[in-house]
């Protein structure tokens, strides 16, 4: 899917809203429990009740694998769903991962062609060659850690890294170098909005992966304000308020409430901005 | 595993080799791909010729993961093979996992728990919340990449990160506090040897992997000069070179005969240090 492709979604269901599939067993509704492919049923009703107020999904890889095999399954049969179902839904693999080029060509691999997602997220310490191999895939993305919205990201993103700037903003200057707005995207922290002023002033033509919405706090209106572009440029990501606000029967019908409140935000944003 | 005894094994069997297993379909000897399970019997035979030469075995998650489910599956299987048939041998999960804290707990249930690896790789860049939930298993090991040795490595690794030291540097030393040496040990690229000089002011105590000797290049003897310490300090990989010296049905015994080769060269390094 391309930058123009991803625009038109955002303008036309008037949202930017990224839904997180950090599917976990133990979080599950208990009517799920008991079922053959838990996981994947619960990643369905959820996916089948917001399709239309989210543009993208975004299942986190750890909780998948960390079932084994029936995880990975599991994991494939959502990605199927979705890409059978919602051709023009974007699937981003929340990975991050990072190795030299032999080992990163093989990860492309997984996620571009063994499984069907439309982008991966990276690690950036190793390098251009932690890199480039996700970038021989037309149509697909990486999607860059930058700057995160965890305890430990002050341990050493904001390490001045010489020339009067820090490491994050170093690895988006460079990293900019590596491929273009259409085939790089960065994951920025929303709970440190002052800082998208910063990335803006780097990448102003990037779409920006924005993980810190809801359970782990951000605001939306901020967001909005300091990282928004001509092109939107944002992709929001919310996960377990939606997808665990609710644990009975009716958790989907929950789901699709919450995702719609923040659909109904985003919509106020993009028309404030005149972007529809 | 805990390091007394990984340095006993040391002792044991006069080596600090690690077999790396990037096991990948397209390399493997002919008459394997038609099999069931190939890269697992692959794997196996790599193994049972190997063992009694090899302190540690590292299976290269990527190269698994592109097979989706049946990888997955021929991981596990090998695995469990080494832990049922060689209990003193030292498995790492090369994965370069590396995410905000309640993430990387599902990495180290994964890999400590779902599969029983003693070690897994992580990446640094997300901070302190990306390696403590790994540390909570007693016996288990993180390996926190420090120094690599690919091209990419000099994009950001050597970048002054204040207080007149590279980022590598401010990476051993932070991340040293948030264990010790007994829980965790660090990638650190063989070929850039003189670079041993420095971390190990750093770090003096820590157990070192170094992933460069063989195909990636690198000197074994140089290594060991400014890496080694009084209880031995290394564990030293070799993949290609290994295990893809021959394609044919004496695939497992002309991998045996190069292991061998390296073995009588750590065995000479290690008297030479008077360690056995």
């Amino acid at each position: 899917m391309n930058s123009e492709h991803l625009f038109d979604q955002i303008k036309l269901k008037q949202s930017f809203l990224c839904i997180g599939l950090d599917t976990e067993m133990i979080k599950l509704p208990g009517h799920l429990r008991d079922m053959n492919l838990p996981l994947f049923e619960f990643n369905r009703q959820i996916i089948d009740a917001t399709h239309d107020l989210a543009i993208a999904y975004k299942p986190n890889l750890a909780f998948y694998e960390c079932l084994g095999e029936t995880g990975w399954h599991q994991l494939e049969l959502t990605v199927n769903h979705i890409r059978e179902r919602y051709p023009h839904i974007f699937i981003i693999a929340d990975a991050k991962r990072g190795d030299i080029g032999n080992t990163s060509k093989k990860y492309a691999e997984t996620f571009f062609q063994q499984l069907n997602f439309d982008a991966v997220t990276v690690a950036p310490y190793m390098g251009s060659d932690s890199v480039l191999p996700f970038l021989e895939y037309p149509g697909r993305w990486v999607i860059i850690l930058a700057v995160t919205s965890n305890k430990g990201a002050d341990d050493f993103q904001f390490l001045s890294s010489g020339n009067h700037e820090r490491l994050f903003e170093t690895i988006l200057r460079k990293s900019a170098q590596w491929g273009n707005p259409g085939n790089i995207m960065y994951v920025v922290g929303a709970t440190r909005a002052s800082l998208l002023v910063k990335v803006r002033d780097i990448v102003p033509d990037h779409f920006l992966l924005i993980p810190g919405i809801g359970a782990q706090g951000g605001d939306l209106a901020e967001v909005a304000e300091y990282g928004m572009n001509s092109k939107c440029g944002l992709i929001v990501n919310s996960s377990r308020a939606i997808i665990y606000a609710d644990s009975t029967e009716r958790f989907a019908l929950v789901a699709r409430e919450k995702a719609l409140e923040t659909q109904l935000q985003m919509k106020n944003i993009l028309r404030n901005k005149g972007l529809y």
